[in-house]
């Protein structure tokens, strides 16, 4: 709080002049005690200005209801929801959440700073309080990405008050045998939290990760990773997000051993607006804690207050004096079920239309692909003798390496029997670099389909039965710079424009969730698997840190031998 | 850590390297879980390196005894141990303390920022890490004390990396009623911790004083007051000090409640050596809650990771990589009882002699008793008509005023019946200022007593039956500048040098406790009341903030009407 706010707070909390607002006979949810009591609740320009006894211009009777401090999600990219932090803070404020960490990992990767400048400026007109981690591992690895994020690149953002971290240290091979660049990282940034991923990662080489001053743990799959990783000093994010489920395993082990929960909160990591819409947000993870068994008071805890004090978040997580009147009114604390959202003092169910920010179509960020002519002989596999095909497993994101016998034509690859051609276009530099694969698992699909969500370079990437439709595809989303597309016969069938860095929209008019809909529904009748959700596996198919197979621009590169193939 | 000291690390941590150090089957008491589990802990250069499974260039067995974090008194006012900081880690270290947050209020009340300057210079020799608060009411209202220390005095302070908060904010009404200069002073150290007393204050006002923006308090006296007060967000000190006890009624209130003890945690506030040695320290306080009841990992929490945790002490507060090796070896959880300690990765037992910092006789902090030739003029009381007497209210800082007859004769004061004369003498500015007053319940004392401790100002305050006795006590005090001495029938009786700003000592050859224990009793020969120490009250009668007289250089001060009487 600014010190000119306490000044002209202090009377009301003083009680000599009426508040703005009275939340009158509130259950308080106090996060310090653990325990509830009845209480009014001053309001006034937008913060907590007393609890107790209090008179307000306005007075509302929350006929004890419970009053909780709004929740906090403590790792989320943005990215995921495929909808800038603006139209994302619509979505998720109505289910609590007041506040997020938010790790601009994807379109940093593409667009480096002028990235995080888009985010920074675009969440200023959030409806949440939106603070950032800086993303640590740009470009991961040897990734043919868009920009560099480097700690020189970092340096102006370290002072801003809305940074809190270091995004997430992927590399934690790097850390722990101490990559001079990401231990300048932790360093530039040592004064705010440091995000850690290591997954399965134990023992002595675990110590060195946290050695190196990484904070923070969100990718553990069961308790026993978890409690290892708690003694070792690692807060631990319970991490409920679209594809990752780890809440109930480490949450359940947790209680059943009776540890404390002091150092647990709760993150959703990446998770569609679709699945907020339909699941809720950070309340789902308070309403599976709870139905573990977890005290509720306890459980909105970690979802406030354990959050904001393991990123330093100001005046936000409890429900005190000085603290930002974000905060949600429950009908109960059984089903959790939300009453009404106060942010900044002012009900959700009472706010006035929030208009987008403005679109500035001359914007950079808005055109993120790059791509020259692409030709029918940069589609040619190189080689079509046994070629190492990358075969998707079912509900996962993991591939097998299939060694299959490619069907060709004149020396070429010809598509058909679920096998499918794969192409990787470097969309960042116009260099038009292109590699070729072979993938299975999709199904028989008949025509192209492409998108430019690729993790983590987030290139183009493309699949088909023919070349024609796959250059169509690269085309079409040339023409809208980015998206998804759906081609087949000479003809585009279904486009998702992603205008920012060709990752999500900040487009309030375009009906995102139906197009998605809709696209898959033309995926399947088009050929492709009915339990496949192709976009969500082509944007994994060219991580190189997940096994077994992936594509890049740069080639099919072999995860376990860290090489690329011929 | 320094980015070196993680490169240096880094191998032992990964075990590619043997450790310094390696504590073999340790119980490690795991303040994260808030369980105790076995393993090994590897120290080296004084951090802990890894815990788990490690080899080492010396390994000990700890034949599964617990390693716990090191304790911290989270406030503390070295000076009333009346050793430095330097003799006060060599009494507080055996005890399991290895990290104090040091408010040094007397010192600066008598020498401003040059006090501060002293305690950070000698605080590096101490044995344990002694982090600071700047004292936030220097001087505490219109004292005429030796310094001021304002908010541009602090600035130079606010970036040392052992300055954690700003001192106890005692002017509560001032805070909470807007005080600019009390608000200014929270601005600069608003990236730190803020430390509150604001003893009884409830409602609405404690509402503004939070709002404030302080963060911490030590003043509770019960748990109802305790429970306000950590609803509205304040940190709860547990206070056990030579005259305060407090951890009792708060702590029992607290576990029969059954609120989460997050915000609690331990301090001693003021103790002196002679109880630390008697009683202990921090270890006390954590006896103390597990004879409540408490569970002892968790009370060891509140002495370790609560405290650290609330004044961000940096790698302190838990035993894990990266965290400093200050530890204490227990040798079971029922009785607390200390088997060895551990600071920086050296075992107490076997830590080499430590010298005293050198001394420099003619550092001004040695030089701060500045009176001129004091007159038997001076000493005459102004009016002998039914002047108010300051009267002792045994066991209790507290004084009572009464109306009596003042003995006298040819108009003067002549001290009888148990009435003496006081007189506070300005001992800063070589003015000479001085006052005289009546005061009751020392006894029928023949001589004189005076001492340079008299908060907050710390002027000389000296009580007798006799003019000449009194004067030749200030010369004494003069000559030694500063300390306690005791003076009959024109001669010396003994004298306790206290050469730091007339308020304790740093010489190491001073036989502190025997010394005072001698004072007492020569006291209570020359006609002291048995159960009264003469020092302690005096030590108070200065204080214009506790009911109902008090006396300083300017007159004798009526608390409850907040005026000087004639």
């Amino acid at each position: 709080m600014l010190l000119t706010q306490k000044q002209a707070l202090l009377p009301i909390s003083r009680g000599e002049i009426p508040a703005g607002l009275v939340l009158k006979n509130a259950q308080v949810v106090d996060v310090f005690s653990e325990q509830t009591y009845k209480a009014d609740i001053a309001i006034h320009q937008g913060y907590i200005a007393g609890v107790g006894v209090y008179k307000g211009e306005r007075e509302i009777d929350m006929q004890n209801r419970y009053v909780c401090p709004g929740f906090i999600d403590a790792h989320v990219h943005i990215e995921s929801s495929m909808a800038s932090a603006f139209l994302f803070s619509k979505a998720v404020l109505p289910h609590g959440t007041t506040s997020v960490v938010a790790d601009p990992h994807e379109l940093v990767n593409v667009a480096g700073a002028r990235g995080m400048d888009y985010f920074l400026r675009d969440s200023e007109h959030a409806l949440i309080n939106v603070y950032f981690s800086l993303p640590s591992c740009v470009p991961l690895g040897d990734d043919h990405n868009g920009a560099t994020f480097s700690a020189k690149d970092m340096a102006p953002y370290v002072e801003d008050r809305r940074v809190v971290s270091l995004g997430e240290v992927m590399d934690f091979l790097g850390a722990k045998n101490g990559s001079q660049d990401l231990l300048q990282k932790i360093e530039l940034l040592k004064h705010k939290t440091i995000d850690g991923h290591a997954p399965s990662l134990t023992g002595s080489d675990l110590c060195a990760y946290k050695l190196c001053g990484v904070d923070t743990e969100h990718e553990c799959a069961s308790f026993t990773e978890a409690l290892e990783k708690l003694r070792r000093g690692f807060y631990i994010l319970l991490r409920e997000g679209s594809a990752a489920h780890n809440l109930e395993d480490i949450l359940g082990g947790a209680i059943a051993s009776g540890i404390s929960l002091d150092r647990f909160l709760f993150c959703t990591d990446d998770k569609h607006l679709d699945s907020i819409a339909q699941q809720g947000h950070i309340d789902y993870n308070i309403k599976l804690a709870v139905k573990l068994g977890l005290n509720p008071v306890k459980a909105i805890k970690l979802a406030s207050y354990n959050a904001s004090r393991a990123y330093n978040l100001p005046d936000t997580g409890a429900v005190a004096p000085g603290y930002k009147a974000d905060l949600v009114v429950l009908d109960d604390l059984e089903t959790i079920k939300i009453h009404d959202v106060i942010k900044s003092g002012v009900f959700y169910s009472q706010m006035p239309a929030c208009p987008a920010p403005q679109y500035d179509p001359n914007d950079p960020i808005y055109h993120t692909v790059h791509i020259p002519q692409i030709t029918k002989e940069q589609l040619k596999l190189k080689s079509v003798n046994i070629f190492p095909v990358l075969s998707l497993i079912p509900h996962q994101i993991l591939t097998r390496r299939e060694s299959i016998a490619i069907p060709q034509q004149n020396g070429e690859f010809t598509p058909k029997n679920g096998l499918l051609k794969a192409a990787v276009v470097q969309r960042h530099d116009f260099s038009g670099q292109t590699a070729v694969g072979v993938v299975k698992g999709f199904g028989n699909l008949h025509g192209a389909i492409a998108t430019t969500i690729a993790h983590d370079a987030h290139n183009l990437i493309i699949i088909g039965d023919n070349d024609e439709d796959m250059l169509l595809a690269i085309e079409e989303l040339k023409r809208v710079q980015g998206g998804y597309t759906i081609v087949q016969n000479g003809a585009v069938l279904k486009t998702l424009p992603l205008r920012v860095g060709g990752l999500f929209t900040d487009d309030e008019t375009l009906p995102l969730s139906q197009t998605i809909h809709q696209m898959l529904d033309i995926c399947h009748q088009i050929g492709v698997e009915k339990d496949i959700d192709p976009f969500q596996n082509l944007s994994f198919l060219s991580l190189c840190v997940i096994p077994s197979l992936r594509i890049t621009d740069q080639g099919v590169f072999d995860v376990e031998q860290q090489r690329y193939l011929l």
